[in-house]
C-alpha cells in the first residue's frame, strides 16, 4: 500500500423526497444561486418545480442557465461564468446527472480566474479558487457528485479534457433514487458502464498490498451488477435503483484510490470516441475496457485472475491462471452485452477511418496509462481489438 | 435502504514517517494545543519526540497532559478541561489510541460547556460547541479517530457511558502503520476484535435492501481476518499492519452505516464488563458477541446464513439455513479463540456473581439493541451463553 491522503467532505443526503432540503442546505452558504441543468426533463419530472419551491421557501434566490448537453461544452461554461460575474453569484447548484456537474465545476473554477477558463484543462494554470457548488443528483453514472474532477469538451478541434482539484468537490449532493425510475433501461445501463468502469479503473493496479480496497473494490463491483441485472428485468425497482446510486458515488469518491495507482488509459482512450462522435461515455466505455483488458492482461495475471474469480466465481486455474483471466475478461463481456450495452466499435456506431488519428489525439502528451504505459501504436491496438 | 445523510470530513493522512507533518496540519487551526496522551509508551517509540520536533517547527506551541488510561477516566477529563481553560488552548492535539482519543474527546466538548462535562454522558445537555481536536493514531481498534464518538468511564459508580456528536469528528488523523509494529500480539488481537465488532454490529440489521453496505462489511470483515492471522504468526509484517490500521478506520467512520440501523447490543453489554472489571474493550467484546450471536440468530436466520457463507466460506444448507447460520456463528468463535482471544467469561477473567447487576445497569433505561431488543433477562442470558 502506498502512502495516501484522503478526505472527502461532501455532506451526502440520501433517500425519498430529500430534494425538498435544498433550499435548507443552499442557505448555509448563499442567498443567491446559478441554477444549472440541462434540457426541460426536470420541468417535465416535477423536480424543477419541488427545487424552486424550497429554495423560494429558505429565501434563496436564483438565476437559471440550463441547456447543458451531455459530452457539456465549454461554450456553456463560458456563458454561466460571465453570468455569474454579472449577477454576482456565490454558489452554483447543478440539478441534473454528471453533464451538469461538470459544467458548474468548470464554471465555478472559471468564475474567480481572470485568463481563459480552458487554462485549466490544458495544464496552463492551477486553481487556487472556485465558487462553492452543490447538486441535486438525477442521473447515476458519473460519480461527479461527490469526486474532484471534471471533463468538458471545446467544441473547435472536439478536444474532451478534464479538470481536477479538492475545491471543485460539491459541498453536498442531494441524492433521492426516486428521481432516477424515469431513466430509461438504455440510460440506466450507460450509467452503470461508467460505474463500473470508475471502478476497474481502480481496481487494476500494479500496487501490491492492497486487499482491503480490492476486497471493497469486487464487493461494489458485485453490487452494481447484481442491481443491473434487476433494473434490466424491473426498471422500476427502488431498492435497486438505490443500490447503484450509491454505489455510483463510492465507486469514485476516492475511498477505493486510497494506497493505490489507478489506471485511467480507457477513459482516456474513450475520451477521444465521445469528443469525435459524441457517443454516450458509458457506452464507450463498455467497448473500450474489455479490449483493454484483453490487451494488457498479461502484464498481471494474477490480477486478473483475482478479478475473474472474486468477481464473477470462475474457479481457479491453478495450473493455467490465464485461463482463469481471459474467463473473467469474456465474462465482464457477456455481463455487458446481456444488458445491451455495445461492446464493439461497430454496435457503438464509430467507423475506422479515424483510428490513427485519435489514438495520437489521446497520446499526444506521451504513453496514457499506469498498469501497462500505452503508446500510440498500443492504443491503435486497442481500437482495433475494439472493432 | 433507509433514508440518511452522511459526511465525514476527517482528513487521512496516512502511511510511512506521516507523523512529520503533524505540525503544519496543526498550523492551519492554532498556535497553541494540549498535546494528550497516555502512558510514556510514546516516549520510549520516540515517536514523542518526532512530534514535539514537527510542533517546534511549524512554530506551535504545547502544554502536556498524560497519564490516559485504557477505559479512560473523567477525572483526567476533567483536569484536562480545567488545563484547557487556564492556557486558552484552542486545539487538542492527541496522540495515543482510542482511549487517548476518546479522552481528548470528552474534553473538547467540556472546555466550552459550563456545567459539568459527565452531563452530555446522561444525555442531560446536547453538545454545541467543542473545540477542535486531531489525532496521530497508535493503536488500530476504536475507529476513534474519524468517528464521531467517545466512550469515557466515571470511577464513581464505574460507569461507561458514550457521547455522539458531529463536532467531535478529529480533523485530521494521520496514521503510520509502522507505529503499530511495536503492539504485541495480544494488544493487536484485542484491537482487531474491536475492529470486526464495530462491523458485526452494523452487519446485522433488520433493515431490508442493505447489499452494498453488506458486501462492503463483509469484504472489509474478510481483510481484517486475513490479517489478523498474517500478523498473529508475524507481527512485523508492515503491510498486514497497514490494512489493519485503514480497515479499523474504515469500520467505525460510519460509510458503513449508511442506510442501516446498527444493533450496539454488544456493546452495551460489553461496557458494563470493562466498567467494572476493567478489561480490554476488545477481549470483552470477543467473549460477548458470539453468545450474542447465538442469542438472538433466530431473529433474521437468512442473515446470520448470509454471513456464515460469505465471510466463513460456509455451504449454504438450503433446507436447512439455521445449520448453515450456526456454523458460521461457531467458526466465527473458533476464529477469536485461535488468535488467542477469550471467547468467555471465565477465559476474560470475569466471575459470575454481578451478572445480573451488570444486566440491570446495561437496560437502566430500557431494552438494549436493535436486531432483537434486549431485556434485562435477555441480557442476563447473554452474560450466562458466555460463562
Amino acid at each position: 500500500m502506498q502512502n495516501f491522503v484522503f478526505q472527502n467532505a461532501t455532506k451526502i443526503i440520501f433517500g425519498k423526497d430529500t430534494e425538498s432540503m435544498v433550499g435548507k442546505e443552499v442557505q448555509a452558504f448563499t442567498t443567491k444561486v446559478l441554477l444549472h441543468y440541462g434540457s426541460g426533463s426536470i420541468k417535465k419530472s416535477g423536480l424543477y418545480g419541488r427545487v424552486c419551491a424550497s429554495l423560494k421557501e429558505a429565501g434563496v434566490a436564483w438565476i437559471e442557465l440550463s441547456g447543458v448537453q451531455p459530452n457539456p461544452r465549454l461554450s456553456l461554461v463560458q456563458k454561466g461564468i460571465e453570468l455569474c460575474r454579472k449577477e454576482q453569484i456565490g454558489f452554483i447548484l447543478a440539478v441534473g446527472g454528471g453533464s451538469t456537474i461538470d459544467s458548474a465545476k468548470a464554471i465555478a473554477v472559471g468564475v474567480p480566474y481572470q485568463g481563459n477558463v480552458w487554462d485549466f484543462f490544458e495544464r496552463k494554470a492551477d486553481i487556487t479558487q472556485a465558487l462553492p457548488l452543490g447538486v441535486v443528483l438525477t442521473i447515476p453514472a458519473a460519480g461527479s457528485e461527490s469526486s474532484n474532477s471534471a471533463v468538458v469538451t471545446k467544441e473547435e478541434g472536439w478536444y474532451k479534457k478534464d479538470i481536477g482539484s479538492e475545491l471543485i468537490r460539491p459541498k453536498f449532493a442531494i441524492m433521492n433514487p426516486a428521481l432516477t425510475l424515469t431513466l430509461s433501461v438504455e440510460q440506466t445501463m450507460i450509467g452503470i458502464a461508467d460505474i463500473i468502469a470508475h471502478m476497474t479503473e481502480r481496481y487494476f493496479t500494479q500496487v501490491p498490498n492492497v486487499e482491503m480496497t480490492d476486497r471493497l473494490l469486487e464487493a461494489n463491483i458485485k453490487t452494481v451488477m447484481h442491481n443491473a441485472y434487476i433494473l434490466y428485468a424491473d426498471p422500476q425497482n427502488y431498492d435497486a435503483r438505490a443500490e447503484i446510486m450509491w454505489a455510483g458515488t463510492l465507486a469514485h469518491n476516492d475511498l477505493l484510490s486510497t494506497g493505490r495507482i489507478g489506471d485511467w488509459a480507457s477513459h482516456m482512450i474513450e475520451h477521444e470516441l465521445s469528443g469525435i462522435y459524441d457517443v454516450a461515455h458509458g457506452a464507450g466505455l463498455a467497448t473500450v475496457i474489455p479490449a483493454w483488458m484483453q490487451y494488457v492482461y498479461k502484464e498481471n495475471i494474477n490480477k486478473f485472475a483475482q478479478f475473474a474469480n472474486r468477481v464473477f466465481d470462475v474457479e481457479p486455474d491453478f495450473d493455467a491462471p490465464h485461463l482463469t483471466a481471459l474467463e473473467g475478461i469474456k465474462r465482464f463481456k457477456q455481463f455487458y452485452h446481456s444488458l445491451g450495452l455495445p461492446v464493439s466499435l461497430k454496435e457503438l456506431g464509430v467507423p475506422e477511418d479515424r483510428l490513427e488519428e485519435m489514438a495520437a489525439k489521446c497520446t499526444a502528451k506521451g504513453p496514457v496509462g499506469n498498469f501497462k504505459k500505452l503508446s500510440k501504436q498500443d492504443v491503435v491496438n486497442i481500437y482495433k481489438l475494439a472493432r
